[in-house]
């Protein structure tokens, strides 16, 4: 079977996201995304998708110029060629919440579109879901959490949105109940690093007092000194299935980690394979929270999985803004993984039901049915695409920056990492 | 494209084997080997190979009789079929050289030549090799090492084989020399642990003498304590690539590691996901030999793989007595596995030619060419599996005895493990 890559297509896109609040300040009115279309001799399209941030946006383009005449089989090959045209680039992609920017990490997002839409094409030609190239789904539905967020009613000057305020423990807690009867999800996670930490504490407490079974999780992205970290995990204990990234680095985690009672998550300490194993030998985190999108794929994140199953830490997965391909991939990758033991975190229910699938997954009681038919299970939308990238030419945004976009209603913001 | 398992055939057989000797004592008159034939609805049959020993074969024909209706894409369905069959068994499978038995170990045993049939038949489904099932190969050709053993002349009462006797180091450089001219390898690895440690430093030595250039290794299958072993790696600084298993357990290995020069690998202290985490705490390894028959097949290598680059432990890989659909499995992985820093060890020029394929791959230059053909690459001789089978059945052997056969000349042998 021929499966060589003919042509590659990437599509920058734009989409409304609502004002959600983070360490950073405050999500954009428009969300970027960068979608990635890989054709084949043997007819079939598989599709990709990825942060949409110029800098990492001009690294997949001068990728996809070297990708034709690859086999889509050749997964080495592929980051071969990505490292490649990467060169000693590192740039970061810009998503800016996930630590310093390295070689390593460079390149491993720019391989992870790619790769998907390789997975994607393997599985369209062959007649398999991407679960079964990744040794076979051990699930038949994966189970997400419910992603709180502070937020605005609305971005200023805009109509309100249809989740309404959320900033305080009240808030908090009717976002919880809306998004829990639509989407039905067990687990909860607040996004935090946005008040002062008693504030985030009491909104924990005010979800703990209406979903008494619903295990809780509290993210301030590095928002606290260690110091806090200790102070909040003593007074949450109990309540909380991980306290993920309260403060910043492997040695802050790990000096939390000392006393916290409930395991440490991270997205931010622990983001690419270099940095395992200091995190290991200062028994910094218990859980990591892995991502194809910058772990370097598919296949890459399921050698993070065999790794935190060999040393004993805990897997979870975290969602930055996405569309329907990064779900689909997602769940096929969680699937296929035996040791994944939470639920998933996912911003879908934030994008108002805009996709660039025709075919978006739907969430039935917090979960997903895992994809059996051919490759990633969805579809692009080419109309949709084409209009969303129209957005992204007009919406004037070519870089996600919730910091400067905060200190446009609030001019002396600067980010708070372990500023309490 | 349906692919699943419609019936499991498992054929133990035998073939000749050399006298050659090690810390359990002497290699019987006939090696033990089993062959897993997968058929599918495909209509394309896999193959596989692993041990022989009598448990090993009762579980490996326990598992094979769930292992019906099994789709041969669902590898991780493969390994919960085969713990279910294996159940709560620990019996180690009799090879006898890679420590205390563990239920894990056990299944991972189990599922690999049925994992490597699955993956031959996913491959030749596809018409891909399968290399290119484990993300694409890497390299063209696979280096292997000449892997030397002390032997007699001959089995006690039979006709000299065609290496003759290796008894000191001139024999040693001899048997190189042979093996060498043979098949052009590069590395060369002395099977120690036979003579008293100085007699094995003085093998080392004039291979050193006679082979200028190439990578040495030392392996006393553990036959020396700790106090030895950092004796030797002192004797035998600036000598050796690497120092193999020269002391029993993970806290022995990491003692000596503290002073040795040159790193210690390791195919007995490191053998399961279970033991990784201790190693890398202690130091206790430098490199890790990965074998696919014992970690649990192809994919769990590659995982294997993962980790020791994530830890920065080298990778190489180890050789028990195999034939040829062993050897082509061995070599779509290293040729899929960037981080295989070393020459792989290989039993093959102990066969004598025989093999259980018709068309086995063949040395050039101390290396083989990876197979761009469909599935391993190599094809079942129905009519030498027959023979091979009437072998098995007549000699008598049903499980490996090195010690045992050793006992039929020198009554009062034991083990030598950690007895310099």
């Amino acid at each position: 079977m021929s499966l060589l890559i003919t042509q590659v297509t990437v599509t920058p896109i734009a989409f409304p996201d609502p004002p959600l609040l983070n360490v950073a300040g405050v999500h954009q009115p428009w969300a970027l995304r960068t979608i990635v279309e890989v054709r084949t001799d043997a007819g079939v399209v598989g599709i990709g998708e990825s942060y949409g941030d110029q800098p990492h946006l001009d690294l997949m383009n001068r990728a996809a110029a070297g990708l034709v005449g690859l086999d889509a089989f050749d997964l080495n090959g592929l980051r071969a060629r990505v490292a490649e045209a990467v060169g000693a680039e590192d740039t970061p992609a810009g998503t800016g919440l996930i630590g310093a920017s390295s070689n390593q990490k460079t390149i491993a997002r720019v391989v992870s579109p790619f790769e998907v839409a390789c997975l994607d094409a393997q599985g369209l030609a062959l007649e398999r879901p991407v679960s079964d190239l990744l040794g076979g789904r051990v699930r038949d539905r994966v189970s997400f959490s419910a992603y709180l967020f502070y937020k605005w009613a609305a971005h200023p000057g805009a109509e309100p949105d249809e989740w309404g305020p959320a900033l305080d423990p009240a808030g908090i807690v009717a976002q919880a109940r809306q998004m829990i009867d639509a989407y039905g999800f067990e687990s909860i996670k607040l996004k935090g690093g946005v008040f002062e930490p008693d504030a985030e504490i009491a909104a924990i407490r005010a979800l703990r007092e209406e979903f008494g079974d619903h295990p809780l999780r509290l993210d301030p992205n590095c928002g606290w000194t260690p110091a806090t970290s200790i102070r909040v995990a003593e007074e949450t204990t109990g309540l909380l299935e991980y306290l993920e990234d309260p403060t910043p680095g492997i040695d802050g985690m790990s000096e939390v980690a000392q006393s916290a009672s409930m395991p440490l998550a991270t997205n931010m300490c622990v983001v690419a394979f270099d940095h395992i194993a200091e995190a290991v030998a200062k028994r910094a985190v218990g859980v990591i929270l892995s991502d194809h999108h910058y772990w370097g794929g598919l296949r890459a994140s399921a050698e993070l999985a065999a790794i935190c199953r060999t040393f004993g830490i805990g897997l979870s997965m975290h969602s930055n803004t996405h569309l329907g391909i990064s779900l689909a991939a997602m769940t096929h990758l969680a699937a296929a993984t035996p040791n994944l033991e939470y639920a998933l975190d996912t911003h879908t229910p934030w994008q108002g039901g805009v996709d660039v699938v025709t075919d978006p997954l739907t969430f039935r009681n917090g979960a997903l049915d895992v994809p059996t038919t051919p490759g990633l299970g969805v579809t692009l939308d080419r109309d949709g695409l084409e209009r969303m990238h129209r957005d992204y030419l007009d919406c004037g945004i070519r870089s996600r920056d919730d910091t400067g976009y905060m200190r446009q209603f609030e001019p002396g913001f600067t980010r708070r990492t372990a500023s309490w």
